[in-house]
């Protein structure tokens, strides 16, 4: 592990809690994904460990049995079953996952363990690696009569990590929910904030976002679909997309933040194909770098998606505080380039793609593409 | 159209021609696709005319209607059917096509039609936006005693054209060959070739393959899968797996050349999408352009590759003369990074992944990714 920065972030309920995950679909699946999976069976957990700087990634036996022996030392520090720690690590793939001074860490840092709210800004800065900023958010809101808060650190950055490409965030919650709505509920918010933003296309093998729901908030058990469960998914999603679009804005070589809006698609995984295409292409990407309002490579973009659509019904519009629209029913319209180049300058651009289609929508956000991404990729050597 | 440069070529042949072709897979299809896709519906053609600096995509039904007007025009001028006319543009997308200077192109230039070898060099130039050298490729070989002639031009370039990242191919050949066994052997070389290159990521609304043989090499006529189709099959794989290399290497930003060979795959659709995953990832490509012998973005790049694999057999490779073992069996070996990182400065790169699954391999090409790449994208202005 690094000297001099903190790499290690450990999240503990006072009791047991409803735990839910969403790991990353690669199938190189680090260690800390298999045993966190495993341990969130059923559906019950009360701490999350996360160390920065190796992701105990391609290490075989000894790297899963590391993540366990990094579960066993928690639990036995806290007087928690094993079964009930969650384990994350982000960094370097491939290299000897560093277990004694992890265990060395837990066991001395166990004690400062706080509730006070600084704690959630230090995990946040611990989970780091090239991320230029700490990631958190707050929300409370009431579910019955009761207060509920609920908060949230993430890591993970534009599209500029060395090989720490990896997208982790850990919320931590007080109402009372069943697990398996829990579970509904993270992975719904998931698809609409962290998989709505434009990394670099790569995903990691560490990927994972990880939540606990303890209780304690006292309000009354929510074990079906309804306003209840509609109120904690409102805030959830809300939180998640804050945080997801912290992540963009954390992109060091990124000068820009888009938001992207696909209208009136067939499905709505259709609409995110289309959405994720361009907010992943490099084409589209330096483009945006160099404010060129050079739309083509966009709707060549659209066309490449996969998703079902007409091209000669694509409405194409480009904007910041207002839109310009540069094609309609798939072809170009003779817009002002000379106002559209201007408005390119900011920082903050909105492209808004109408497939004219059916009724679904999906929204996502991406930053740019600069030399610095080159550069930041290029010159970190292992 | 540019002034001062060459920017209209055709391609001609003495009599009806059997002929094929592979289009982009893009939804939104430029002009000359749709109408060039029409015109082959019959496997015979006698001409093709290339423009460049206008790709006459989202261009609408003018775009349509200009596109007919260019196989109208060459037609005319040859005393041919126009259905015998095949077109293909390259250039910029959503900007009226300048269909009079083309027309008046053609009339002006058709009467300079050679026979000449230095004719085909001068197509090959004619096709280039901003390709830094051409590129073209000539073989001749013997069926059944007879010889037969096979040429080809090809334009694009690693990865690096402002919004023209086209790749455009056309052959020519004189053997006598049915013309479904013809676009069944230009489909399946076009599989093994021009599919298997790392350009950008990004499939153009442009991309066309077209071949011509018009059957004057005297051959008997292949109407089967016999040895001389196999004969003809390994000369058109390896004049078009030439022309793609080609193309890689024309990356203004890149700096090196990486052969990619995925072997042991469950299928070959498997093999394929291992090596485009890992060969497109921006993280792989930013890494060798480091020389950063970082593996651990390959490996990852092959688990989200979505091909069937247990990540717990896969080998990997890096090497320019011979190869180093950086991972066996899903796992990090400990090799000598200092000796890696030295052939990693080397201009050719080979990386093997062994997915120890199956038979089946797939071979490719790809380019890094460098401060050029952006420059060049970023800085283009329409």
């Amino acid at each position: 592990m690094k000297s001099k920065r903190r790499d290690l972030a450990m999240i503990v309920s006072d009791c047991p809690a409803s735990a839910a995950g969403v790991f990353t679909t690669n199938r190189v699946k680090a260690a800390p994904v298999k045993i966190s999976r495993r341990h969130l069976k059923d559906g019950r957990a009360q701490a999350i460990v996360a160390t920065s700087g190796n992701a105990n990634a391609c290490t075989g036996q000894e790297g899963d049995m590391a993540a366990e022996r990094v579960a066993r030392t928690l639990a036995g520090e806290l007087g928690i079953k094993e079964t009930d720690v969650l384990v994350s690590a982000t960094g370097v793939i491939g290299e000897p996952y560093p277990i004694d001074t992890v265990v060395r860490g837990i066991e001395e840092n166990v004690r400062h363990l706080s509730k006070r709210r600084v704690a959630g800004a230090m995990a946040a800065n611990a989970i780091m690696t090239t991320d230029t900023f700490q990631k958190e958010d707050y929300t409370s809101f009431r579910l019955n009569g009761s207060r509920v808060n609920l908060a949230g650190i993430a890591k993970g950055s534009g599209m500029i990590h060395p090989n720490m490409a990896t997208m982790m965030a850990f919320l931590a919650c007080d109402a009372d929910i069943e697990p398996e709505l829990l579970q509904e509920a993270l992975s719904e918010a998931t698809a609409r904030s962290f998989n709505m933003i434009s990394v670099d296309g790569d995903t990691s093998t560490n990927d994972m976002v990880l939540i606990l729901s303890n209780g304690l908030a006292g309000n009354r058990r929510i074990t079906g679909k309804g306003p209840d469960y509609s109120r904690f998914r409102k805030h959830l999603d809300r939180l998640c997309v804050n945080l997801a679009k912290s992540i963009v804005s954390d992109g060091e070589g990124a000068t820009k933040f888009i938001e992207y809006r696909v209208v009136n698609a067939c499905s709505e995984e259709d609409a995110r194909a289309v959405l994720r295409t361009v907010s992943n292409s490099n084409l589209v990407k330096t483009a945006l770098f160099g404010r060129d309002p050079n739309w083509g490579r966009i709707i060549a973009a659209v066309g490449r998606s996969g998703a079902e659509l007409d091209p000669d019904k694509v409405d194409l519009f480009i904007g910041s505080k207002r839109f310009i629209p540069v094609a309609r029913e798939g072809k170009y319209v003779l817009f002002n380039k000379k106002q559209l180049k201007q408005m390119m300058k900011s920082a903050r651009l909105k492209i808004l793609i109408d497939l004219n289609g059916g009724d679904k929508e999906a929204v996502g956000w991406g930053s740019d593409f600069s030399y610095e991404y080159v550069r930041i990729n290029a010159e970190y050597t292992t």
